[in-house]
């Protein structure tokens, strides 16, 4: 017999350009918002059956409608207004998601000095932020950033390292260390201070991604990510995703020429791929 | 107390291109290989210990390798020769995966006929094989297809649907449906005869979306996975995800033209977002 | 003094499906279309005097119109169509130009046969057309092709080139020879067969491609290029870009295994460019 | 007759990262080179000649041996360098080009203060150069900036636009005005401080661009141009590119909400095209 399982549904890539307009300094917010829902749909899914369906369109205006009368204060409380919304006027949903992602705007500054309503785009950083729930439990809060493009040029080194026949990379105390991260950290509470512990995670992640004495990108990446823990006591976890955007030393010895760790390839494939979870246990 | 949780390591972006080298005719074949392991490195990331880190070049270097003495027939075949030959020889891990994705090439064809050593390559769709194993378990081999973008202009109506007060979207019974499909497909077998079962798998996911009478993207892509369960006896299991990539009608009439569903703007963004597990049960 | 110098202004992307729907087969054009306009707007940039711009949202909306009114058979003539209504419509212009990129769909084909109402995207490959003109003047239209990505396996040398003190690339008899090319030539009449010009320049580009004994990318490029014009008497010239993507030889040796030429690393970067024009001259 | 036209070949995407291992503060260059030459390659296209075909292998090779021995200090110096050694070394070329896109990097900064071995990418922005020259004449010298993504909130009206039958825009007087920037300026000498000049430039451009009260992109383009201009009279002309990046405003009326310019659509496609070269003229 075959039968329906897990499935989800909802609208993704949902940009929103949130003005404040203060006095005299403006805000601005850029947002890409994904909202979905689940529920036992199978009429629908059988039998073509849409009563139980709300558009995906539908969703789409509720991100605008909310956003309009949203106190929210940053993407961790919209996105859980947005799925509190949908349990409170959907009872036909058995939960909610929503996964909003913010790019970066700064006030211009020029010679001029800080202009109140003119903005440039910072990035590649974007951050990031996910509200999920069930019905009659509890919802998961998860802050996140990036695309968060970091290189050392000092203190990391890849040695000692297990060698079979097909092993040709050579060993060394310096190297170049580069990355793309992406980290999630699970709030422990759905109402917090989520702008200060970003704020405390991303200072402690980087902290010690600048400062760390590199074995390998395995090691660095748990030191940041108990350094994050360490820093944000609201936090229950952190998931780190480093690829290894591999840096490599251009030979430059047919031409005479020594290159003593200044001048290198930087390469976007292949690369290594390590991630892992730290976490707080009792 | 902090302490490392799930973590896995590997090298992503793996670019292969191999050639068959018959006569006359050649084949050529791209791929883009992800391989990972997994295992108790806590050494390593909490003491910077590497002796039981096979390093991710060496996996680069494990890929080009079995690619030249490999007699896999397909990517399915050659993702599990990868992990079969990570858990024979290194001992330290606990599980081993591997992604290929497959770049399609078919002969040039031009007036002068089919062209032995020359190559277009085709799209945007591309065939994908994941294979997974525990040491002490059984591999789990899925096959798939990713970016199949395909369309149909008849027979796809959305009515009947749940409203609330923020709905703007108007009934239809006649629309254009798009999407880009990513499918994937497990096989109750680690061997089996995966490009039979591709065939048969892809023409039943096409030939239903073509044909069916769709009420919404969900009751199509239930029917598109249960005619694939059909299809192929071999599969337990089919995860469909079919975004609903929106061609909005254009309104002509400040214009004074009529658009009887002849022209429409496709849009990337916002999105719906429908996916699904199809499964056989007993 | 400072002053304005060479300006345009127009509106990029605009995208199209037109859905012919034939009885029985439908068919399906997506185009993304560009549209400018030039002339004297010196007080518009210079005094904000708006009153000779024409909004770039009304060339969008006149692009869907013109589409929906159109007997265009072809992205070259409803480029041309487009810039002819330009000129007649707007005295303040001095030219126009639209330039359109067509994306391939097929109706799908299964085992159940051919579909009348549905459709795949064919790809990488897109058509192109650019149409121009200024007041006064024949308009000037040029057909392309864009992102046919091509390959060949056999006949490609490159040998007995310039070498100076930094050149370490080793002679080749026999490698892969790869490009993703575009292809833009031009028309002498502003009416013409253009769907059988471009299948004819089309199939002599990739029959000499595929047949040809290459020495190098630029010998090839001029061979196809001159192939093109003897194919196309209709047109009088033909640009040719080629980068040369490399695929890279694995050496195996360090694993005690061959490679007579079987496995490549194909690359993105960096890639040779290579590109000419070839034309007819009297 | 058919017969080679204009023609050049070199290498793309050659990406360089450059480390200064100040004490004990580093520095970071990333750069993306493309390098290409001209001349009578004619015996190279039709008879597969090779031997005025410096290798694009070796053109590669020249930018990393240039990037260990060179002194200059920034993009420019580095783009003319590399010019002036093709055409130095290489007799059988005419002429010669090179353009560099650098990515920036910043000393990461934390609580702990500025690290001097880490850094984080920034962007969107690429700070761009280019130079060629063709034997026995002055080499030309552009200096310019990519992807500067602004945005302004306030000053940004468009109305009293022409219409015609197919105009739906209505006027406003108060609209976001968002652009993706390029720019690029012409240097009147090959030998100038182009970092202090583009910081002029870039200053010049972004301080306009805040304070300005447009009525267009067109006039708003004009002025930062004029600017530009103004600020370093080194240069010559400056061409700017600014793609109109429409926001849209949120219709909530349907909603019984309003929206006075707090929440929009920021989109990507369609968009408005503007460009100008604002120029000096005795």
């Amino acid at each position: 017999m075959i039968e329906l399982s897990e499935n989800q549904y909802g609208k993704s890539r949902v940009r929103l350009m949130k003005v404040e307009r203060g006095a005299p300094q403006h805000r601005v917010f850029e947002w890409n918002v994904e909202v979905w829902l689940t529920g036992d749909f199978t009429s629908c899914f059988l039998e073509g059956d849409n009563t139980l369906i709300l558009p995906t369109d539908t969703m789409k205006n509720t991100v605008y409608s909310l956003a309009r009368s949203s106190g929210a204060k940053n993407i961790e409380e919209f996105a859980l207004e947005l799925i509190t919304y949908f349990l409170a006027t959907q009872p036909q949903i058995d939960g909610a998601g929503a996964r909003i992602g913010s790019t970066g705007w700064s006030p211009i500054q020029t010679t001029a000095g800080t202009h109140a309503t003119a903005f440039v785009q910072t990035g590649p950083e974007i951050t990031t932020a996910t509200a999920t729930q069930s019905r009659n439990a509890a919802p998961e809060i998860i802050s996140g950033l990036d695309q968060l493009t970091i290189l050392k040029t000092a203190k990391s080194a890849f040695s000692h390292f297990k060698k079979d026949k097909l092993t040709t990379l050579r060993e060394t105390e310096d190297r170049l260390l580069g990355t793309v991260m992406t980290a999630n950290w699970t709030h422990t509470r759905a109402s917090s201070d989520f702008d200060r512990i970003r704020v405390s995670v991303r200072d402690a992640l980087l902290a010690t991604f600048a400062g760390h004495d590199s074995k390998s990108v395995q090691q660095t990446l748990y030191a940041m990510g108990k350094a994050a823990l360490e820093a944000a006591p609201e936090i229950s976890a952190i998931h780190l995703s480093m690829p290894n955007k591999h840096c490599n030393l251009v030979d430059l010895s047919p031409f005479g020429q020594d290159n003593p760790n200044l001048i290198f390839v930087p390469t976007d494939e292949p690369h290594g791929s390590i991630q892992a979870t730290v976490r707080r246990v009792e």
